[in-house]
Order: structure tokens, then C-alpha cells, then sequence
């Protein structure tokens, strides 16, 4: 009368701090590793029958042991290479595994010196690498990227109904913190093809004038997807930061887009999925 | 060479507080609710035209002005008919909305006096309504119910490989912060089934002796499943809170289970989906 | 040309869950210990020399170890003899320790079963204790503890100038996040006087006819005083959690004080400090 | 029997963006302020008499009101004199008001454009100015500086009592957050004071070939007392964000200082001021 759907398991958030040391110019890389795991595992869940299981510290274990041949010029060079080589390792060694996602985000430093680094605090870099014995799937992305535009941005000319109140605007402040994720379609330069879609997505935010959010977010799309070949698919989800100009006719005072109150909640939600023609839609991790 | 794939907006978090001033002993409802539309949107997407588009601010208009004829003994009783109201306008009255959804969290208040309350703060309550113009797909859980047991949980018996390097144990700590959604396959009392639905995810957890955390989650789902005639599925995503029992032995001092370190990351994460023999699996709130 | 000023030193958030199991029916006592240390520390600073410097890891180490003798019905029950155990062993066992801050955390748990418990989410119990060889002071409060009334708040007569655009109101929401320190001046039964504490915040905050939330805060400082006989002092900073009645008249719609926008940022925020007749000031938490 | 003691009230977190457009290349300032009034407020506290209180909407509307003259060109350029023009203001206009206190986090931009920025994430710069109708107070800072040295940092030689287990080490990693607090005792080129004191602070820790954190605080402490004329204090607080050499040993694997998990909690805290040599010490930011 029941029975058990579609279910997996692994270790979330394993932070991982890997230095390279092979030359005097020390380098880092500071990531967090998720591991989830499905297959034949009716067993445990019914039975409490543990015998096909892998730990999930055993995962963590595995995380940090296929770190010391990763990130130091001869192995995996990238967070999609590392994921990759961790994907098909619990696949291929677990016999009852038969598909893993791993899920990784690196975060930034600037160099100081030769061993001296200041976190960037900047957008964070992700992948996620789905492998089930075909062909792997690695989805890569960016997430917490704050852009904003004191000109260029219009709203104007939208749909009116009883509860529509908002006045047009020919000149807004135009702000969102981009999340967002594109679909390798094969392997690639991971390191170009992610600093140019990153730079694609800022470059095409500051130079669309804007007459919604959802244009500027397809111009962005748009941009990543003519400019980066291997990239079949982007779903990008933009938070719009409402800024609101301050009335200031009650104190006597004018107000020229100068001055703004940033507003917290609650936000204007876009998202969209840009895609090369022809392509699949695959991602809706906005969904 | 460029397409628009899936895509939806929508205004998100508005925070809204009901008073109920009917009789001289309010009530409160607190509601985070989340609106998002989707439909025939291209052309502000491709060309900035935005004359279909209902703005963002209107939505959150709506939420309030809906909430006016709610909550107060006579509307909508339960966020279920408040998300079912609110994505059926939405698809009803804007020719080229063809689907909303609609989610709302509630937090819960203990009463203090007539018009006194202290926020609980124990799980919150949610519900997502998605509505296409066909039949509405309702989805409500709960999120951020942390549980433990401190006696009662086993886990010896899995897998080893090379990496494995944890210890059986027959007496561990077991915790979790549940997050359930449960999809109904029909209208029901929308209260009812909530409480019960919630109650019996706690006495499962509570009274099933565990040989792994994917038993204890089967073993809620299936009282769920098969205690609340209207749900058709649950999806159950749980996080094992580790406590480490601390190692006294180099202070000469036993630890017999009673100290332990409450770590925060990395953790392990259990995610399953319990069905009714015969539903079809829609949800995948954890994937 | 430059000087060591005040410094001090120690481990902080040691997330501690202490099981008893005295009993079959288990008790959990959930902590995070903070330590801070201070004494003759100048050769550490100015040297590198940590001849004197007992580490924070041997500090975490205590704290468990301590615990073991600690919750179970003989030794230290409540989280101030806990705090106090820990202060006084530091400056007593390390001859350059002059002084030591013990900070608690306390998270409530609600019993399920013997052994099963739901964490409560409602306030968090807290108390420091400083040691420097003398007279102990232990200041013992909670924080998180959200209040709200729906009716009893007035606020008008406020002083006008040029950038006061506020409307008056004999009725308001009014609503706020506790968080109150006080100190006790002697010895007393912990759990009681914080229990009792804590139901006179609530029951001070239920019962006051508001005009401002001064008054309120004040109110609730003279029931705790006049209550509590071995508190001295009571410090309490409390946000006003402003939930704004939505204006419906573009809509065509009355709101009769029952639609509320909550809203988070910025916030007022009140704090002030209510003392015993002739008592010293010590506390400035808020300050 | 019961008095009240010290208090204060204001508007805090007031989220304000300032563009300056007096160049067709813009300017973005990102601030939230935080204002705190104190003065004759004993009628609102004991009896609801507001006639004195100056409304915190009233404050946050006079944040406002004073942007629009500064951050362009002629008024207040740096948050240093935005907050002792507020701080003055309040002081001198309210009669009842005898000190104010004004906070402002500054949150810093990249350039992509004209009109066109980025979030750059990094440290979040910080004053506090306090006036009581004599010489005003300005501290200034900075947090949420994410520093790392991958070589260069030992930790031996401490002290060993009964609970120290941690082994000595001539390499470990050393990282921490930057939580800076200075005090300035004239006034001085803001910016350029911020800048130097923020740069030394990362040489400084950058250069130091520490023993201990205490020493690499003093040693930044000391940078910055000697390389800012105007700087007669500085208060530092910098958690020990631990990364532990992972044992690999298990797997069969050599950890030769390349693979460390970064730790959440607990953490060390080392905290300490520095002053300039016959500087009364006024900074207990992390008592």
C-alpha cells in the first residue's frame, strides 16, 4: 500500500581547503563539496539492511583523499574535472550505486604574497557533475553576483489592473544579485569558459539598456550563448534589489535619483532559461 | 540561434500579518507568501515590450488585498484556500498568464492574552499551489522541525571500501531538521491534515528503533501515507545533525554517551520520496 | 611609541549536548560555551612567546570534560554553575590567568518520549559570568524571544521638526524581539528566578497599555526587578518590529487594522537599562 | 524601589544608496546608519509622555533628507563626516537630546561601467561617530576581512595542563576575519586614513612570521598606530578560523600540508587593543 519513490543520500557541505605548495608562490583553492548518491537501496530504507550502504563520512573521506592528487598541476585542474573524477568513482566502485551528483563551490582569494591571500567575497563559482554511467552531465554556474545600473533601465508601458499602482519610469536603478547556472553540452576549458561566460553575464547586464528585468536577463542568455560554443543552455534567476527613490517633497527638498532607500523584502523574482536553438531545455534549477 | 526557454516571475516574501479582530481574541496569521507567473512573455524578454506584463508590485498588491476577505472566519481558513484563490485569479484575469504558483510559509504565534502572542518558532508550515487552468497541484510540509533521539538509534553493518574509516555503533544520537512536502490528491481540511500529517512525522521519528536515518525517514513517510488518507506522496529531506560523542580517554575521564559535539558541517543528507501504491512520483523538492 | 592595551583570549560556540541518562527518562541540556581569558599576556603579543598561554583547544577540552560531572542531578544543574565552575577553574589553575568570561547559550528542547525531543525555537537562555578572583558577577538573560500585541499601543503628542511625516495612531501593532541581561546580586535559585524572569518580560509586555515602546520596555524592567528580588539590574534592547497597516484605498478596499506589511528593515530600536533603588549601572550590553 | 538607568533609542539599519550624477560618470555610495539618541527621556519611560521623543521615522527620514547634500562633490564626502553632521544635528536641534550616537557600515563597488557596478564583497567599512555638544568621538573600522597565510604561522611552546592534547606545529595555516575598530583623536583625510590603516593591517598580517595570532594582532595593531599619525588606538577582534591538516594516514595517503578542512565551530577569539604610547584606552568594542 506503500512504497518507497525516488530517493538519494550523501554528505553535504564538506569544506575543503586545498594548498598547492608545489612552488614557492603558494596557491589555494577553497571549495565546499556535496555528494548525493542513488541506486539499490530499498534495503536500508525498508530493512534497516545497511550492507549496500557507503557511508556518508566515507564520502567525506574520499572528498579529501582525491584532493591530494587535485589542484596541483597534474590532476584534476578544475572543480568540473575534480566532480567529475568523484561522480564516476562512487559509480564505478559501488555496485549498487548507480548514480552520483556532485555539487561543488569554489570561493575566491586575491593574492597578497607568495602565501598571503585576502578572500574576494565576490560571486562564488559552482558546478554540478550528474553521472550515471553515460555521459556525464556538468552543469556549472555562478551564484551571488551583485550588479547594479544607475541608468539605462526603464519600465514603462506594462499591463494595468485594479491593483496596479506602480508609476512608469523612464529612469530606474536596475539591481539583482545573478545566480546562475549553464549546461556544458561537452568538455571544455573549464577555467576560459567560465571567466568568459562570468564576464559576458557583467558585460551584457552594463551595456543593455533595459526595459524590464526579463530583457536584460535574455540579453544576458543570450550573450553567454553566443560566446561561449560548449554552452548549450543558461538558467539565470535575478532577484530584482528593488531601489526606491525617496519622497522628499515633505521636507521641501528634491529628489534627482540621488537618493534611494534599498528595500530588503519583498523582491521581484525573474528567471529564465536561454538556449541554443535546437537544444533540449534540461535545466530548471529555478523551478 | 538563440531561444527563450522556460521562465516565470513573480514578486517573492511578501511578509504579511493578519489580524483577525472579529472577536475581542484576536488572531493572527503570518505569511510569507510567493507569487510567480508564467506565460506568453517573450515579447518583454526579446524586445522590452512589457504590455503584457502584470508588475511585480501589482502581485504584491494582491496578496494584500486578497488577504482583506481572509482569515477572518468567512474566506479562505487555511493558506492551502488562500494560494488556491490568489493562483487562480492570476491565471483567470491576465489573458496571457497561463500557470501560477503560489507559496506561502506560516509562522506560527502562542497565544499570551486576547491580543498578546509569542512567535513559536518551532517548524514553520508551508504550501505551494501551482495551477495551470486544469486541476491545482497543492503541496504543503513543513520545514526547520529539529528532532532528536538519544536513545534508540543504531548504525553498524554498511558498506567498507578504502576510505571507510567510521566505527559501528548500536547507541548513537539521532538528529534532524525535517523538511517534508506532501502532495494531496484531492481538497481535504487543509488544518487537519497539517497537524496530523505533522504529528505523525514526530511520532514516527520518535518511535522507530533506527538502524539508519533512510529507515527512520521511510518509516515517517509511511505513517504519513498511510495515516492522512489525502496525501499521495511525500518528499522528506533530512539532514543528520551530527553529535560526535567526545573521546574523554586522554583526560582519564569515560564518556558513557553523555557528552557529545553538536557539529555543524559537513553532514550527512537523506532525501526520499514515499508514495501511495500507485501514485506516480511528481515531486522533486529535494533533487 | 605603542603599548599592549586590554586583551583577551579563548575558544567560542563550543556546541555541547549534554545527554542524562540517569534516569529512562533522558534529559538533554544544549549548549554553546564561550571562553574568554585574560591575564599577563604581554610576552605572547610582543614575542611570540606562549610559554604562559594555555590553548584554546585545552579550553574547548575543559568544557567537556567538565561536563561530564556536570547535568546529571549532582553536579552543576543549571547553566550559571556551569559558567561559574569554568570561570573560577581557569583563574585558579593558570597562575597568569588574572580573569575569565564564561558565556552560555541554552536551546530548549520539548520532551516527545523518554528519549525523543523537538527543539523548542522560542528564546534562548544566556548567561556570562566573570571572574577575576573576587566577587563573581554573573548577568544571566535570553534574547530572541519575539512578543507581539495586536491591540493596547498608542503612539501620539511625539515632538514634531522639519522631517517628521509620521501620522499619529491610539492604535498600533506593536511587536519586538526581546533581548534582555540582568544581573543577579547574589546567589540565587537559577532556573527559578529565570523562569520566573522570563514569564514576568512576557506578562509585563501582554499587560501595559502602550504609548510608546519606552514605556513598555521600562514596564517590563519593573517587573522583573520588583519580581526577582536577587536582581540588581536588568539591561533590554528591543527592536520594534514595525508592521505597517497596508493602505487599500487604491483598491477601493477598507483595512480596518487587520492587513499588515511586516517589514525588516529599519527597524527601531529601544534599549534601555532598569535598576534596583541604589544600585550601580554595570550592565551596557546595548551600549 | 525600581529607577531607570542609562538608555537610548534611534533607527537602525537604514539602507541608503546615494548616486552621485554630477559627471556622466557616476558615483555609488551603499551605506546603512544607525542612529542612537539619549538624553531627558524619563517622561516617555515612565509615564507615555512622547513630547520630547523624536520619532525614529523622523530619524530615518533625516538620514534621507541629509543625503541628498552630501557624497557629491561639496557636502560630507566620507562617512566620517556624514555621521558628525547627523550626530551634530540631533544634538543641536533636540533640546531633550544631550548625545547622539551614528553608525554607518559602508558596502564597496567595482566599476563596470559609467552607470555600471559590481558588489565587490570583500571588507565592509565601518564608523561610529558619538557627540555630546563637546569633542566628538570617531571610530572607525572595518570587518569581514578574510585573511589567509598558508606558510609562515608555528604554534609551540605553550602551556600543557591536564586537558591539552593539541600537538605543537612549525606550519600550520593561519586565517582569520578582520574585525578592526580605531579611534581617531583629530580629525584627518578619512578615505586616505581608511585606506593606509586597511593596508598595513593585511601587510601586517601578511608579513608577520607569527608564533601566535596574539603576536600577528599586536603586530597589525602596531602597523597601523605607527603608520596613522591620527590613530590613537585601534581594538581588533580576529576569530582563529581553524583549517586542520586532514590524517590521511588511513587511506594510506601523506598529508604534507596540502589538504585541510576549514572549520565552523568552535573557533578562537583573540582580541586585544593597541595604543599609542600615554593613550588612555576608550575601546572595548569586544568586551
Amino acid at each position: 500500500m506503500v512504497m518507497l519513490g525516488p530517493n538519494q543520500y550523501g554528505k553535504a557541505e564538506v569544506r575543503l581547503l586545498r594548498v598547492n605548495r608545489s612552488s614557492s608562490s603558494h596557491e589555494l583553492r577553497d571549495l565546499s563539496v556535496s555528494v548525493a548518491l542513488s541506486g539499490a537501496l530499498t534495503a536500508t530504507h525498508l530493512a534497516g539492511d545497511n550492507s549496500a550502504v557507503l557511508t556518508t563520512d566515507a564520502q567525506k573521506n574520499t572528498v579529501f583523499a582525491f584532493a591530494a592528487d587535485a589542484f596541483d598541476g597534474r590532476g584534476a585542474a578544475e572543480i568540473e574535472d575534480f566532480a567529475l573524477l568523484l561522480a564516476e568513482h562512487f559509480v564505478t566502485s559501488q555496485e549498487v550505486i548507480s548514480a552520483a551528483r556532485v555539487s561543488i563551490e569554489e570561493y575566491a582569494w586575491e593574492r597578497l604574497g607568495d602565501h598571503s591571500f585576502a578572500r574576494s567575497g565576490r560571486e562564488v563559482r559552482t558546478t554540478t557533475v550528474t553521472y550515471d554511467g553515460q555521459q556525464p552531465l556538468v552543469v556549472s554556474g555562478l551564484k551571488d553576483l551583485v550588479l547594479l545600473n544607475s541608468a539605462g533601465s526603464e519600465f514603462w508601458g506594462f499591463a494595468k489592473d485594479r491593483y496596479t499602482t506602480l508609476a512608469e519610469t523612464t529612469d530606474r536603478i536596475l539591481a539583482t544579485a545573478v545566480n546562475a547556472q549553464w549546461r556544458y553540452d561537452r568538455e571544455t576549458q573549464w577555467a576560459e569558459s567560465y571567466a568568459t561566460a562570468r564576464d559576458l553575464l557583467m558585460s551584457a547586464f552594463a551595456q543593455t539598456h533595459s526595459y524590464s528585468l526579463q530583457q536584460t536577463l535574455y540579453a544576458m542568455g543570450k550573450q553567454v550563448i553566443e560566446g561561449v560554443p560548449d554552452i548549450a543552455e543558461i538558467s539565470l534567476s535575478l532577484p530584482n534589489k528593488h531601489h526606491f527613490e525617496v519622497d522628499m517633497s515633505p521636507f521641501g527638498l528634491e529628489n534627482n535619483g540621488e537618493v534611494f532607500y534599498a528595500s530588503d523584502r519583498p523582491y521581484g523574482l525573474i528567471q529564465g532559461t536561454v538556449l541554443r536553438d535546437g537544444a533540449e531545455p534540461l535545466l530548471r534549477g529555478w523551478a
